[in-house]
């Protein structure tokens, strides 16, 4: 005799209407009201030591130059090492560079872990300082772990609820998926993107706070707030809405997209640090003698709210701010944005769709408007009226020093981009796009940040 | 003014019924009777002067063997070359290896056009040659196009029905994604699995023939007559219906594969052909000493049907026939397949979904038992009422010589599997895994011919 299986439902029907619901809730949580997260958040600032400190790189402890290759990398051979990539694309103003890129093959997790409190969905945020947030802290997922973490190379304290994410008691899985991370600074980077809701009781900790998604909403319009890797985890929920329809249907958009992958043929090319022409290397850092893109340095971190209370390390440091913005256009009564598909060298299968404008537009300021990225100036040159959402976020503050990018949702009109947009641009609606964000390989983590605006509230559309 | 704008359904919700529509007419189609069709097949083959021969490789035309790398390469630079690759897997009886590999960066298409007779869905496939199938001659898509062979490196005569495929005048696209070739034998190889509706009317041409869904079903049940290329492209059909539920939703078994994926970690480098340790070369075939897995060899071809009337290129022959199978149980009234999270070197992200068994048992057969692929024995030993299906098919003959492959179902008992299978294997529906195959890096090659032969109506669950 066997016993009667229960089978499960295979699509969660309920889970897109509690995640609305969760995301109309914008005032306050059952912990707290939002007038009062700004205030939490300074005292969890206070609570904890924190100074960061330029070194220089052989200032680092348990980090160096290898022998040989020149890469930067720590003595256990764990975390993460900065190698170098040379890369032919064989179009675009830049054809091909050399450049330093970190290698980091393990998948992290970023999860959020979510519990209902009132018949209300709540999200367990953890107020985090990392060294390269521009403020320091920010809020971060439940959990932010690398792989070194939670097998213990790091030789810290255990990371906060892991549990509810790993082994046979963990609670109940609605989102689990490999993201890509930056393509022009990490080297086939991704993690994994989770979300899952506790079965029983959770504390919460100090330093962590449910949320609702309103709530988070309400503090993605602030600059630097919410973290890279929470934001990245809520561009994954199954959140959209129906609508009516599209300019083009799921099957063209994912066709046009499988063109522009198959047009890029490019050579990426793994080689020592030492070894790339370009960039010359002083005491504090490796740059280019022009200054663009970014610089690698060195920092030592003391704190007393991380896994270990002090440590130093490697970070790379872009060159000025960011303009990542996607142009939102009414077709036919939806609202429709324009996404492009980027070729970016680090990423695994070549090219994601990333936001209209994704560029530092301090590197392209010597160039001639035509080989400057299209439609910067359109974002650049938009009237107040015409944005519909502007924010300042900062990058992962575990590589990345002030890697503050300014985040736009920029209203255009039919004259302005027509239906037909120029080559590896096309039209999208936020409910297609967020369809592929269940899956890897298809938005980049930029897309991203701009899509978890529209999933929680901080932006909306037409 | 702005013209108003006809938004499109961004899923096309009929799809699915005229695909299984097309798949219930087995007996004949608009162009001929089923019972007809291997006279037909038989026809064309004497239609066509065709023959193979094994030749040394120095007797190759346009492919020599690259001073330096040894690497066998063709003097355009172009269509493909075969490399040399070593892998560290760290785990498994053979942790790691060196190996020759085909390198072939190009995606190209594999293209099934359709078009509605008297209601019902035809699919125009054509019967083509290929110097490694087993019988010359097998049923391929409309379209099975390198890029070398579209954009004219070939030579030959144009792709016939490209124009449906690619270009402003293109039919409807129901279907472009791009797939995963094998990965024990391709480095990082996919191309694009396209179905197309054609809009317009659409003469076949001699060696092309309208067949519906269920005529291919039927010749599904025969060995090697659908060929490698169309067996793929069917796998990607949206033709699932519904189920009422499975022991996984679906969001667990992505979390599943995210977590097997994330479990390995290989190395995996490319090296010359000449400093592949472990093989040995001939004037005819690069192999190892003991014969296991494949040889490398040269054949020269014969043709009047295919693009150019005769060529010699290198093929890959495996050593011995394949066993391919997932076993099938019935799960709560629902049939699971029983999946495996299966690494392979050449796959661009190192993990896809393969059928329970994947192997060719004449490279364990001198392990002990308990180092034998898991399964293999109970699919070998199972008795003929068990076996829901079996066919042999071949892989991509333009490739692979002799490829062949037992493909089978066979139906287990919940004593034989339990429902936590072992670690590395899960159950999942046809339609769970029906919906990943939508999307590119969750199927493998054989599994997804499996899926075709249920896509098709060759095999039925129970």
């Amino acid at each position: 005799m066997t016993a009667a299986v229960a089978l499960r439902q295979r699509v969660d029907g309920a889970l897109p209407h509690r995640l609305r619901r969760s995301a109309a809730q914008t005032d306050e949580g059952h912990m707290i009201r939002t007038a009062d997260l700004l205030g939490w958040l300074a005292d969890r600032a206070r609570a904890h030591r924190f100074t960061v400190d330029r070194i220089a790189f052989d200032e680092l402890d348990g980090w160096s130059f290898a022998p040989g290759t020149g890469n930067l990398v720590h003595h256990t051979g764990r975390f993460f090492s900065v190698e170098g990539l040379s890369v032919t694309l064989g179009e675009g103003t830049v054809p091909s560079w050399e450049q330093p890129i970190i290698r980091q093959p393990e998948n992290g997790i970023l999860g959020i872990l979510v519990k209902e409190f009132d018949g209300v969905l709540h999200f367990l945020l953890q107020a985090k300082m990392e060294p390269g947030n521009p403020n320091q802290l920010q809020l971060s997922p439940t959990v932010q772990a690398t792989r070194s973490n939670y097998t213990g190379v790091h030789r810290g304290a255990e990371v906060p609820y892991l549990e509810h994410f790993t082994g046979p008691g963990r609670g109940r899985v609605h989102i689990d998926v490999l993201q890509s991370e930056h393509g022009s600074w990490f080297y086939r980077k991704s993690n994994r993107n989770m979300l899952v809701e506790a079965t029983g009781e959770v504390v919460p900790r100090a330093d962590f706070c449910w949320l609702t998604l309103g709530q988070i909403g309400e503090l993605l319009r602030l600059d630097n707030v919410v973290n890279m890797d929470c934001r990245t985890v809520i561009a994954c929920l199954p959140i959209a809405a129906g609508e009516p329809g599209a300019l083009h249907s799921d099957a063209e958009l994912q066709s046009w997209f499988t063109v522009e992958r198959s047009r890029w043929d490019p050579t990426i090319e793994c080689k020592p640090l030492a070894a790339v022409a370009g960039w010359e290397r002083d005491a504090y850092c490796i740059r280019r003698p022009d200054g663009r893109y970014f610089r690698l340095v060195a920092v030592s971190v003391e704190a007393s709210s991380r896994e270990v209370s002090s440590w130093s390390q490697p970070l790379i440091e872009p060159t000025g701010t960011g303009v990542t913005a996607f142009l939102v256009r009414d077709i036919g009564g939806v609202p429709h944005l324009l996404v492009q598909a980027k070729a970016e060298a680090g990423l695994l299968d070549k090219v994601e769709l990333a936001p209209t404008v994704q560029c530092n537009p301090a590197n392209s300021a010597h160039l001639p408007a035509a080989e400057r990225p299209p439609f910067l100036d359109l974002v650049l040159a938009a009237p107040p009226e015409r944005i519909r959402y502007e924010a300042r976020h900062s990058e992962e503050g575990g590589r990345f020093l002030n890697a503050e990018s300014r985040y736009l949702l920029v209203d255009v009109t039919g004259d302005e981009v027509a239906l037909q947009p120029p080559a590896g641009f096309q039209w999208a609606t936020a409910g297609q796009l967020g369809g592929l964000a269940g899956h890897g390989h298809y938005l980049n983590v930029q897309a991203r940040t701009l899509l978890s605006c529209l999933h929680a509230g901080a932006a909306r559309l037409p």
